[in-house]
């Protein structure tokens, strides 16, 4: 395995009934910014719980978040908490939610008058040396920014991804409980994204980091296992706790550290996600199947060790087991309800120049592990997903 | 699976070659005490090596922690910790110099005259508010302490557990390199530990927690691959990076998050060390096996699973399964040359009673994850290893 540094301070709470615990999570004194999305954190009482949790604390809300969150409406959330003095804020959300109070965290101690510059860094960490602390009620399990320190953020209608140390959630609240009253749909995209997230850390070139191959591999299976069960039945808690840690597991660097790492689905889903509103975990596994078609030949070890140990596929040549493994990676997707032909969500061969001609843009034309993805490829990619 | 806190900020620094960010990862003003062991720290130069990448601060060293570190030797460094005003601690060792530093580092801002009260809470989390910050060189892949908040204290020859989240290290310097010159006795005892590591937090009872029990079992499998190889061939570096790491994430907190754990084989190995001198992960090989035939009906569920996804047995009814492993896993114990029978190390019936009375008068009568693990089924284990 390569050489890596590892760093994760966030404190996890998991399980049911732990809302009380946040008094002892945030200090007494500070003034708290709890920021949402839209109605159902209200509606479903949890920011209200939040307030009672918090009693004695001068609350401010922030409400409206959109999904893909945009940077006008985080910048005003800065400035709010400016104005207000605020000492800590509280993401009552899914990942769109944590990803834009994270920039909030940034963008309320930047004084350059240029919040966006937070976002011009790629997958560097933000050139910054404070930040709000935060906290997060994670109500969705998909994009492990519960645990993590990266966001993304929609800038001049661009997905940007921006990452900084000093926005890992101090803490991070994960009840089961609260992510019943989640739409279907988005659980399916939870699951997508989680497993995606595995995917790109994992399904790359050998590097015999066994022990980092067999925690992704062991998430890859539990989410084959429950999510689906967490779709179909909202009341099994069992298989909502396993789905809801596998999220927050695959994305936490445990599985990517040491290895190489692709993210050539997410770059590309990240365009679909900022030209065509399709949502991030649906666009992910739209683009998954054909990205592992197209690069067979270059994550072959890999697809065959994914073929045998994930999804237990043990006869036929190397090329068969890759070839099933794939479709079962689709037919997985399709079960969940999400459909993985452009077609369905009305993207033509005008809808693909514009996918190929934004990344262009954004510079994004040399992805993946080894660096030669190219746009041309990713063309091909989304021909065969037509 | 239960509900359960995670918190571990430690920062790993992994792989070959990092000696040089030490002087990144202490702060440039601080007075800094080398910890240390025997001879093999200086001999081969580690300690030196952190004293150059050090230049520029003021360092005291303080040699000779012994395995299973005595109270009166931490004493003594925290000691002078307070006389020489050190800002920071550095241990270059395996467990032992850890554990020991740990110590050291609560007892350096304890004022109340009697350092042995951080050992006397248990389990229970010492009630200290300040510790010294510390850093970790870990030479010998074993206890995991490079990525924990724990310590085992020999005090008044007893071995007293102690923990504390001001003593997680601020960071973990994990170089493969540096195990090379263990003895290769070293290298079985260290896979004896991390191995039963992750048994006691994993072979207890089912609470369909999925992905900590796939991070266990993965654990395992890597041990039982890479272990062996590292211990024959001292120059597979991916063998040996591997059960590095595979020795760290058996104790971080991922395996044993919303679990049971049972500790059983730990509380009567600690005995066998403490009055007969045995290495600790020697003891716990020794102990294993006959603590699972013993509790075969209480870990019923588990050790079937633990046969068929750690050993790939397939074939039989439950109960030969268990049979199997459990017997595979003393083999791969003796395959180590770690020999599994009392008599071996000296132990007669003598023995045996003197570890069940010391173990009654540290009040430890009541061990596994069901609490009726008693003395008497103690003394039945001991007496089936004769």
């Amino acid at each position: 395995m390569n050489n890596f540094d590892f760093y994760n301070p966030t404190h996890i709470v998991f399980g049911q009934d732990r809302f009380a615990e946040l008094d002892t999570l945030i200090p007494a004194d500070a003034k708290v910014m709890i920021t949402y999305g839209g109605e159902s954190a209200k509606k479903y009482g949890t920011v209200d719980k939040a307030r009672e949790a918090l009693k004695g604390r001068e609350i401010v809300e922030f409400g409206g978040i959109e999904p893909n969150p945009h940077f006008e409406t985080l910048a005003k959330a800065a400035d709010i908490a400016k104005a207000e003095n605020i000492d800590f804020l509280l993401a009552v959300g899914g990942g769109s939610v944590m990803d834009g109070t994270k920039f909030i965290a940034l963008a309320a101690k930047d004084d350059s008058g240029k919040y966006q510059n937070i976002l011009f860094n790629g997958f560097e960490p933000v050139p910054a040396t404070e930040a709000l602390p935060l906290g997060c009620i994670a109500t969705l399990p998909a994009t492990g920014s519960e645990m993590n320190m990266a966001g993304v953020i929609t800038y001049n209608e661009q997905k940007y991804p921006f990452m900084s140390p000093l926005t890992f959630p101090k803490f991070s609240v994960l009840d089961p409980d609260l992510t019943k009253t989640l739409p279907k749909e988005q659980i399916a995209n939870g699951v997508a994204d989680a497993f995606i997230h595995v995917i790109e850390q994992y399904l790359t070139q050998p590097v015999n980091a066994k022990v980092q191959d067999r925690i992704g591999e062991g998430v890859l299976k539990t989410l084959i296992e429950d999510g689906p069960v967490t779709y179909a039945d909202n009341d099994d808690l069992d298989a909502r706790k396993n789905f809801m840690w596998s999220a927050t597991t695959a994305l936490c660097g445990s599985i990517g550290a040491g290895v190489p790492q692709d993210w050539s689905t997410h770059m590309i889903g990240h365009e679909m996600t900022a030209s065509f509103g399709i949502a991030h975990g649906r666009t992910l596994a739209i683009i998954l199947p054909n990205v592992l078609r197209e690069r067979k030949d270059k994550k072959h070890a890999k697809l065959v060790q994914y073929a045998e140990r994930v999804w237990d596929i043990t006869e036929g040549t190397d090329d068969e087991k890759i070839n099933q493994a794939i479709n079962k990676t689709e037919a997985f997707f399709n079960d969940l309800d999400i459909f993985t032909n452009l077609t369905h969500y009305g993207i033509d061969d005008e809808g693909i120049d514009r996918i190929v001609n934004n990344m262009e843009k954004m510079g994004l034309t040399a992805l993946s592990e080894t660096g030669d993805l190219t746009l041309d490829i990713v063309r091909k990619i989304l021909v065969a997903t037509k």
